[in-house]
């Protein structure tokens, strides 16, 4: 195995990659302003905020066939293409979205915007509080699945759109499909919600509490007010990574790709430095996440996801939190993924098909774990095209 | 659920509890010091070494009753009973050894012995380096499964024990018992192996791979040189500890006693202090193993952990690194234990019947993941007793 192993898996996130555009051009990014106030679900607000976005595609003049791509933990408003101003990086979802890809560019004006709270353009902890006129730090307050889901709504109504061919996306990508469908229902044609989950389980929330952890005890996270004291908590965050990346990635994969192998060496080292690949490969991705990824909007992203329980405010019956749904739904599974195994997606489809909703459910048989949302799987991909080719029928 | 649940699990650890000591009375720790030079696997010596140890029981005229009980990651020599000089503490697997318990003490003479490189007595990184008078810290040789086992034959050498009725560990405590079987072959009549695995796989290795990132990044570990510097890396031994402990767990378990219940509040409190029971019982478990554990000794037993592998010098072959071995085997596994999975306890069923060795094994049906190997669950703990009485019966 040699460095380039340490790029070649992709992970909920950003694939940097030299690949080509599939058509899709050169992507701007546009960003988009509000002076309204949010009230968000914790009872604070944002006084005005800002939303950065993309789109792929041309919306048709009845405004019918947008798609909406949401975004997991550490990714961004750039699905696909390649950007103007950063041409080597490929956005996350480009084997999807794109010219004649299963989410087909050709037929659907598709949006990817970029949530509150993250690092990548939205209003977030980076921003200047304009109670204070420093950066928010770790004065931003906590964001909910229910409060993106409201501010893309916002978006939306800029766009003039009113309904959405489709809401998608994968882990905390696809809970904000299924919140769009509760928060508005007639808003929704169908929902792609994939390798998701209704709520996270104990299990889930622990890995989070334990990355949380690792970044608020760096001395360097100065309590979230970090920026302005030339700091970063990289050793926490880099930390927080490694322990997401495990679960991101299936045990049977993880010893398939590294198994036991020792990293350019012949024997064990018998001291605290580098032995296995899995320790390389690990390091590397945590190095490189912490340089460019915001401490506060870790922490922040992973309470959104801590928090996300549609259940909750009907005694924990899924059902009846579905019960506003009016969307059709494509759930899709991977076989190895243990973050969110296919369980808890039959969970989605039960608590749907309880209320009458049309489901089609898939689990597919992929290695790959978590991370199988983000690969180009055949049986996957012809899955989500043929599911889509469906809604651009109903475009006719 | 109160505070109380936050020590309700016991934890691949140290049990501590006010139950009766079953008879054992108050156990002295022994410590014995030799003056001879170990040389260990990494090409290094310890120069005389010291082991803390606790025995039960009385050893028979014929020296043939001794049972050797080997700790796993975060444990001691004090197995069962009551400590005299700390009462309060009770032993790790005092369940399993006593009079009339499973490894039964009045037939029994059995040995708990603390490891080198751990931090409860005997030689670790807290001793004092010989060649420069202060405590070694981050300059502690790295030990192996093969070394413990080689300093553990000096003890029973000093206590003239040729032959052990039984060598028997859980976890790495397992790692122990194979190991002997290997290393010394006509001194093991019994091996009982629970919850154990012939070599750590890729995502094991991972996860000892971040809780040392967090250990040796907490600028308080000055590269395991603290102890002069009035410094503890508690923040980073605390992540650590929690990393480990959800593995310890099922997931299920978890979800069964703790799910999505808050803490001590009705609603989410949208910062980042405790919101869920699971984030408590972590923070605790974290914030208790830092106040006892050596940030050293973690370093080197995850080390440990990782090197074992006995099959890597017959090119992954484990039956051949099994060819040496004598003993008859007893190796238990756990249903929902994912760290060290049924299937690794079938590797080492199956090498060992590719050499013909006899063999008890059981897959008990428990819910407590890993941490099941120290509960009192009556299938596991009746076969512990019906094996046991059947070394017993060679011993007449």
């Amino acid at each position: 195995m040699t460095t380039d192993l340490n790029s070649s898996l992709p992970s909920e996130g950003i694939n940097k990659g030299a690949e080509g555009t599939g058509g899709l051009g050169l992507i701007e990014e546009q960003v988009i302003e509000f002076k309204q106030s949010l009230r968000l679900v914790s009872g604070r607000a944002l006084t005005g905020f800002r939303l950065a976005f993309e789109t792929y595609g041309q919306l048709n003049a009845e405004k019918s066939n947008a798609v909406l791509i949401c975004h997991a933990l550490n990714a961004s408003h750039h699905v696909a293409g390649q950007r103007k101003d950063k041409p080597e990086e490929l956005g996350w979802w480009d084997n999807m979205v794109g010219p004649g890809k299963p989410v087909d560019t050709n037929v659907f004006f598709v949006i990817g915007v970029n949530n509150l709270g993250s690092c990548f353009g939205s209003t977030g902890p980076t921003s200047l509080n304009p109670s204070t006129g420093l950066p928010y730090g770790g004065d931003f307050p906590v964001v909910t699945v229910e409060d993106w889901v409201h501010a893309q709504a916002h978006l939306a109504d800029a766009l003039g759109i009113r309904r959405f061919a489709a809401v998608m996306g994968g882990s905390l990508g696809g809970m904000q499909a299924m919140q769009w469908c509760i928060s508005y229902p007639s808003r929704v044609a169908h929902a792609v919600v994939i390798a998701s989950t209704p709520r996270l389980s104990a299990q889930n929330i622990a890995f989070n509490e334990v990355a949380r952890r690792a970044i608020i005890t760096d001395p360097d996270f100065c309590n979230g007010h970090f920026y302005g004291q030339n700091k970063i908590p990289k050793r926490g965050l880099s930390v927080a990574r490694m322990i997401g990346h495990i679960t991101y990635l299936s045990d049977d994969d993880m010893a398939q790709k590294f198994g036991r192998s020792l990293r350019q060496r012949q024997d064990y080292g018998y001291d605290f430095g580098v032995d296995f690949e899995i320790e390389s490969y690990l390091r590397y991705q945590g190095e490189k996440f912490s340089s460019y990824f915001d401490a506060n909007s870790y922490l922040l992203i992973t309470k959104a996801l801590d928090y996300f329980d549609p259940s909750q405010k009907f005694n924990g019956d899924l059902a009846r939190a579905f019960s506003c749904v009016e969307s059709e739904f494509l759930v899709v599974s991977f076989s190895t993924d243990w973050r969110f195994p296919p369980e808890r997606s039959h969970e989605i489809v039960t608590a749907l098909m309880q209320n009458n909703r049309r489901v089609v459910y898939a689990e597919i048989d992929a290695p790959h774990g978590h991370d199988a949302f983000l690969m180009d799987d055949p049986k996957y991909h012809g899955l989500v095209r043929n599911y889509f080719q469906r809604v651009a029928h109903e475009l006719r």
